[in-house]
């Protein structure tokens, strides 16, 4: 079966409606005005981090890269801008032939990134670049948000699992790519089948509240999980009295329980209770679950609870408390025309309301301290101060319209461990705070 | 082209995937014990809104059905299974019969909804409505969270059109649900092409700041964009000054521009003074677009300007600091076999922690007092008082397995906009309060 088959986020025979309309108007323009091969450098960033926030994680850029590749023009989508007469016929012979073909650079998936951080750098013409801004931006913003608040999990989590289990609380396909981000965030496992399916995270569950009910007593049900699924399941023990359910668990399942779910309750208690008669009981090696409405807060408060994995559903999902990042997609310098050698000139909006950028084509390098630990973002247009060389972020992704930089997602997400280990160590606080580096500009030549 | 080819949230060959493992573990014990056919009834409901909001909006339901009819484990699915040996043959063999046959009752799209209230029944054998949970669950919590927020932003934007644009800061498949959501909750059209193409909503879009950037002057851009588009169009005038774009928009349209988009800044004091500029340079009839990071308490506090439409983008489809409903999944009730004449238990979980829910399975009038104006939510199980028979919420949706509600988007529009009329003028406040009408239980006999 192919995953496209499934409607699954990334391998869709085509991504090009997922697009907001002004791009096609403007192309439609700017073909008209003659203006749209003038060779154009778009970059994206935020200008801040959500509120409180010390780093912010670079997630979704494999899925741009699928996204990128499937971006295409068919004949059913030409038909429907046809008959919608968004854009005119000469715009439409063009969009059927398009294929991106420009070279896009970016901070590598799972790498950290600061406010003014030039994640991706996307270069081309006008015309072939600037269709690409919606679904860039939906992929990073959605997918960094998540793998944030996955980081910062997993930060509090120390070395115990973390079981990702949100699918319910987002949108069924968001939750795929949300299952994806938190395992690059850190996460060990998701119980969402289609993200098993599709980018190959172990998946895990066991049982729910309505296992227990459907069955006459609570005895039943668990031997009824235990015939099935085995002495190493995970039993679901806060359906109707906890201390009952453990006892119990153990009497059908043996000391080889493999664990307790626990649900709701004051989890601390709980934990240190069950812990107790689990032990009482002889069963030491049984594991304990927790999984009720966490975040990382109460994940860091469970650190000295007998607590043996955590599972965690909307706070995950919904970017605890930042659902979006603020990623914006900006045209920072553009030539007069699609000459190779024509000089690139940096162009910015200049405007009231905070919005002003800094225009030119970016570098960005994270300068270490003595010791090796980060000590600032540093970010610029023209040459890079030789000392810095060594300290740049951004890779090529795609070159004259090919993805070369393809990885598995063991890669990146050992690629953010590697890098929010890099930080300084107030990184993994979880208090509110200014971002952990400050973001230096090093205005020079743009380069061209 | 099939709708399926783009991958989009619904027309795809099979949603079975969107699911959690356990709900397969789960049918794979109770096959093994003999109870997966026991008839049972699971609701979906709510046991809170959002802190401070007064109603909530079931959304998504049309969604569901797709969902539902799509449900179905096809070879790559069953061999992903099988491969990760999540569950044993004889359920393999179970779930690639499997087709949803059961009933599905629930309050029609667009209604709105109370703490308790039952937005959704499945009926049919445990094994078939279990694996329904999360699926069902990902569409009505992402759905009804964005439909709500649209409908407080309606509610505060009275007869100006809204412009749905957020899909840049969600999940790029989320996106057009969200659109399809906010046109529920009372939005106008959307920039995100995918929506209009999926679901018929009206596109509309013009120009970013690039454009303006990629030319040589303001004007230059101005005249590509009416030359292109008419001088109907929409120019962006907040590039650079915005008293000079106004003027060099007029010059270059004449006083037939369509509108003028503001897109940052104090937007109060601007569109004001840009009205009065249009106004003095004759352009009386062209209109002022704002879209600058709104919620609905930004466009309220705009009542008093002279601004025409709203765009709005994150808040929309973060559902304005709610992005996900709490609505759960619960088995209420189940006989002990599949025979239709054996009595259904009331079942329902009972442990610490504010978990507990009422079993049962439910009904649900709204009652109106003697002016019409509802003023109780009433759930109940057991028989139906006369004086509530009129006023009933559920209505059938899916009978025997086959969907017997499909109806078009602008029915659930007009819904919405006639439910949430019914409601205590209260309703309406954007200010923080309980839910404006009090949910209260009838526990009768139980219905079999």
């Amino acid at each position: 079966m192919n995953p496209a088959d499934l409607g699954l986020p990334v391998d869709v025979p085509s991504t090009a409606l997922f697009t907001d309309q002004y791009e096609l108007t403007m192309l439609r323009a700017a073909l008209r005005a003659g203006t749209a091969e003038r060779r154009s450098v778009f970059e994206v960033f935020t200008r801040r981090l959500p509120e409180g926030r010390r780093y912010g994680v670079v997630a979704g850029t494999g899925r741009v890269l699928d996204a990128v590749e499937n971006f295409r023009f068919d004949s059913g989508v030409i038909g429907f801008l046809r008959e919608r007469g968004i854009v005119d016929d000469e715009t439409l012979d063009w969009l059927a032939a398009y294929r991106f073909s420009g070279d896009i650079w970016g901070y590598p998936e799972g790498q950290v990134y600061f406010p003014g951080s030039p994640v991706l750098r996307v270069e081309g013409s006008f015309a072939e670049c600037v269709l690409l801004e919606t679904v860039i931006l939906s992929i990073l913003n959605h997918d960094s948000a998540i793998a944030a608040a996955a980081s910062r999990m997993s930060s509090a989590a120390g070395d115990r699992p973390l079981i990702e289990m949100g699918a319910r609380r987002t949108h069924e396909l968001a939750a795929v790519a949300a299952a994806r981000a938190a395992y690059v965030g850190g996460f060990t496992t998701t119980s969402d089948l289609a993200a098993g399916f599709r980018y190959g995270i172990p998946t895990v569950g066991t049982s729910a509240h309505a296992f227990t009910l459907l069955h006459d007593t609570e005895r039943d049900a668990f031997r009824a999980q235990v015939d099935s699924l085995g002495r190493g399941t995970t039993l679901l023990v806060d359906t109707y009295d906890v201390a009952e359910a453990v006892r119990t668990a153990v009497e059908v399942a043996g000391a080889e329980l493999g664990a307790v779910r626990i649900d709701s309750g004051d989890l601390l208690l709980v934990a240190h209770r069950v812990r107790q008669q689990l032990d009482a009981l002889g069963a030491k090696d049984t594991r304990i679950i927790v999984t009720s409405d966490l975040d990382e807060y109460a994940i860091a408060s469970l650190a000295a609870a007998p607590v043996d994995a955590y599972g965690v559903g909307t706070q995950l999902v919904t970017g605890s408390g930042h659902p979006t990042c603020s990623m914006v997609y900006k045209l920072v310098a553009r030539a007069e025309s699609a000459d190779p050698k024509a000089p690139l000139v940096p162009v910015a909006k200049k405007s009231s309301g905070g919005k002003t950028s800094l225009g030119g084509r970016k570098w960005a390098a994270r300068r270490p301290d003595p010791y090796g630990v980060a000590e600032a973002e540093v970010v610029g247009t023209g040459p890079v101060p030789a000392e810095l060389a060594d300290h740049q972020l951004l890779v090529q992704l795609v070159k004259g319209g090919e993805v070369v930089a393809r990885e598995p997602l063991d890669v990146v997400r050992d690629r953010h461990i590697a890098a929010r280990a890099g930080l300084p160590l107030s990184a993994t606080q979880l208090s509110r705070g200014e971002p952990v580096l400050p973001t230096e500009y090093l205005v020079g030549r743009s380069g061209s």
